[in-house]
């Protein structure tokens, strides 16, 4: 299964593919990159770039499923506007592939990866570096669209393992409880 | 000249085409519609539809200049994300067919229109249909679209004419001055 995850914004968006051969539970990285349109670019030329961009790259490597980070709750209006512009121009790419798309909230990529919802960014390129057996550290919204590749492949892993998810009252995080098989 | 409006939403996106033309100040129409993607289809299928759509008209129809409304404060962030989500990917599209796009506020359209601030949508409808010489008024979206067209090309007349446009204190609207050439 070839994972998709992208890490959309203005400026920068990142975006990594993962193989997740969900038997054996091995994770091999396939490829990774940022798109960064140019600054002096007008918003709608931008926005193009990001979806130009993705439509190049998932022509390219094929991916069979994407994942994506939930948006929870944007600081104010404008930064979810900003967000909401970027996010819309990617994720159109994705529905145009046919792909589907996982939305994985923030906390359970950082859970997945780090074991903590608290865990910062430097941590986060650790983890993808040492999940994915990379040499070194991918740049960071590079790091950020593979960890949501890999949060959605252990989902998987876990879903076919008869693993169910539960969100807890105390947190906007999503705990995983394991179930018996009856 | 051949002026794009369009109006994006996540339920809805009206567009429309006009011919402006500056020098007699005439203004034809073309043709306007709008996109509704299935509501049970996924958000990135639903974007993908409006991309998909709006690619499709601007392909017939060859706009020289495109126009959206400026979003000032959305009422909170997650209507933002949701409409800049549409927005995106209606501006990725306009961004790769390399069009000029003007942003005009809310407020500059119905003034431009109904000759007040506060128009309401119907009187919106009303007035596209006269100044279109349309034999009944487009739907609301349509309307929407065709009226953000309308406006850029009474502000490209204007700027034609000399007449240069400043913001008031007072409101967040944009004022139209008329200058003396020297």
């Amino acid at each position: 299964m070839r994972i998709l995850g992208i890490d959309p914004g203005s400026v920068t968006t990142g975006w990594g593919v993962v193989i997740s051969d969900r038997a054996s539970g091995t994770l091999v990285h396939v490829a990774h990159g940022t798109l960064r349109p140019p600054r002096a670019a007008s918003l709608p030329a931008r926005l193009a770039h990001i979806h130009r961009g993705l439509s190049e790259m998932i022509e390219r490597l094929e991916p069979e499923l994407a994942a994506i980070e939930r948006v929870f709750l944007a600081r104010n209006p404008h930064s979810a506007l900003v967000l909401g512009q970027a996010r819309g121009a990617a994720m159109a790419v994705l529905g145009a592939a046919g792909l589907e798309v996982e939305e994985v909230a923030a906390r359970e990529v950082k859970q997945s990866l780090v074991g903590s919802g608290a865990a910062d960014k430097t941590q986060i390129q650790r983890a993808v570096a040492d999940s994915l057996k990379l040499p070194s550290p991918p740049p960071q919204d590079a790091a950020d669209a593979l960890a949501v590749a890999i949060c959605a492949a252990h989902r998987g892993r876990l879903a076919k393992l008869g693993v169910r998810r539960r969100s807890t009252r105390r947190s906007r995080s999503t705990a995983w409880v394991v179930r018996r098989a009856k």
